[in-house]
């Protein structure tokens, strides 16, 4: 299902699905100039649709698209869940809603907005159910933050959005496959510092119930899924941190899990040649992450 | 125009550009997960097609996309090319055209594969008159090209393709537009040396008839134009060497271009602070470029 968003405001419209609707010099096809969100929908309710959403603001800003409307974005999602759920008759197995919003058409200069929802992938559920095998992998470059007149990285890196250039991370996730793994945990090799999943958050879970997830920074995006989960799980008992983080304190966890809004939380069974023996509370985790996801509608 | 590639051969079918053609799904919109080449079209003849497709073929091969068909995209080009001229009544101005192969779209897994036609924009032809004026900044990050078990930049990150991973070159362009520049000259802060233009190779004109650029590689794309300019001018007289310049070595220049394929050559005539003299020989430069381009129709 898709819906057309008029940017500045204005209708939401369904798309047919089986008809095209980017044009062929919209910035998101010849530059990739824009960014997304996905969003898990569970039981007809879009999950934290506010961490989301002020992720989305904050990667259009730094993109210097023109600021979203939330509520234009909100409302589409109401309708594209409902939408789901009637023809459906009612049956609420988990989707993924994906926000895209790009610089537009050249020969417009409006941007394009539009949202998809989906089924989520049986992969996605596999892997939930599953775990997955994890090789780290250096990212393949730096990015570097000292630049002449500035501490921060370079502006136009747009450093923390969440923009559609994803193909290297594709890529890594083919070579993982290629090798019999399933997922990429980027590592910076200067340090040994672990930095993020292909597609996911890092979360450790150590004794004494503490969660650890790696600083987010200019090599690592804030994950809303992990917040998430931070959140919750900080009133329920547990002590969630954000430290530095290598393979070896991964492979002396407790457990070790990738999450992402869609697949929620996969948990690491294999981590280059070692094996992560599955640990005891393993369905309490799998409860509290879930527990996070429904108090995060929002 | 459009045109539509059948990407495993068969049909070439134009394309209304009124309407849009690219899918919510395609790997284009999704990942940034595609490549591509633009082309100068020059008295309705395609410029430097061999050139272009070599290094199509080779983006293409770096991200594991199906082998193109040279035949199929060379067809379509001069199909596009032949229409264009018709519809203008035989008039020739200058046109780009751009080549696009993306994975495609997920529901299909088949690669999606189009040409467009249009005029060379006015600001590219007043580019080519008056010159630019180039800020120079470090890329922001740099390839690390020192792999565990490879002395190679890490495979994933397909060094050396032209991918539709253009944003962080669009965002440096706004940028340097806000400081009343039209260029970006990426440098290398640690070393000094100077790696490309945001969307154009570095070409430096040196007294005794010499031309240099940026030597190729994990930070610098190989320019088809430069390679164009270089194989000509070298059986005219001129001696022309890859080399490691610094911005020192441009301002000692006795003139220094950005070359592409669509603004072939525009003159740098102002780095940073430092204003560039007119060059006595700037007439004759822009005639050896332009006879270089002419030259490479092939």
């Amino acid at each position: 299902m898709i819906y057309i968003i008029e940017p500045f405001g204005g209708s939401i419209r369904r798309q047919n699905n089986n008809l095209p609707h980017v044009f062929y010099d919209d910035a998101a096809v010849t530059r990739g100039d824009g960014v997304f969100e996905s969003i898990l929908v569970r039981d007809g309710e879009p999950v934290n649709l506010k961490g989301h959403f002020e992720r989305f603001s904050r990667s259009a800003k730094l993109l210097e698209l023109p600021e979203p409307e939330e509520k234009s974005w909100r409302d589409a999602t109401v309708q594209a869940t409902q939408d789901y759920l009637r023809e459906r008759g009612g049956e609420a197995s988990d989707a993924k809603c994906t926000w895209t919003y790009t610089r537009g058409r050249a020969s417009t200069g409006v941007p394009s907005a539009w949202i998809t929802l989906s089924e989520v992938p049986q992969s996605a559920l596999d892997q939930r159910t599953h775990g997955v095998k994890a090789m780290t992998a250096p990212r393949g470059y730096s990015i570097t933050p000292n630049l002449p007149e500035s501490k921060d990285a370079a502006p136009w890196l747009a450093v923390g959005a969440k923009t559609i250039n994803y193909a290297a991370n594709m890529a890594a996730l083919r070579w993982a496959r290629k090798q019999d793994f399933d997922e990429v945990i980027y590592i910076e090799p200067a340090t040994g510092q672990v930095l993020e999943g292909a597609t996911s958050t890092v979360v450790v879970v150590k004794k004494g119930m503490k969660l650890r997830t790696p600083t987010p920074g200019i090599d690592v995006l804030h994950g809303t899924t992990q917040k998430a989960i931070f959140d919750y799980a900080e009133k329920h008992g547990w002590r969630c941190k954000t430290r530095d983080l290598t393979v070896d304190d991964l492979v002396a966890a407790e457990s070790v899990w990738l999450v992402s809004s869609t697949r929620i939380a996969t948990r690491v069974k294999r981590i280059d040649d070692v094996k992560l023996p599955t640990p005891d509370n393993e369905a309490e985790l799998r409860e509290l992450f879930d527990n996070a996801l429904t108090a995060a509608i929002n």
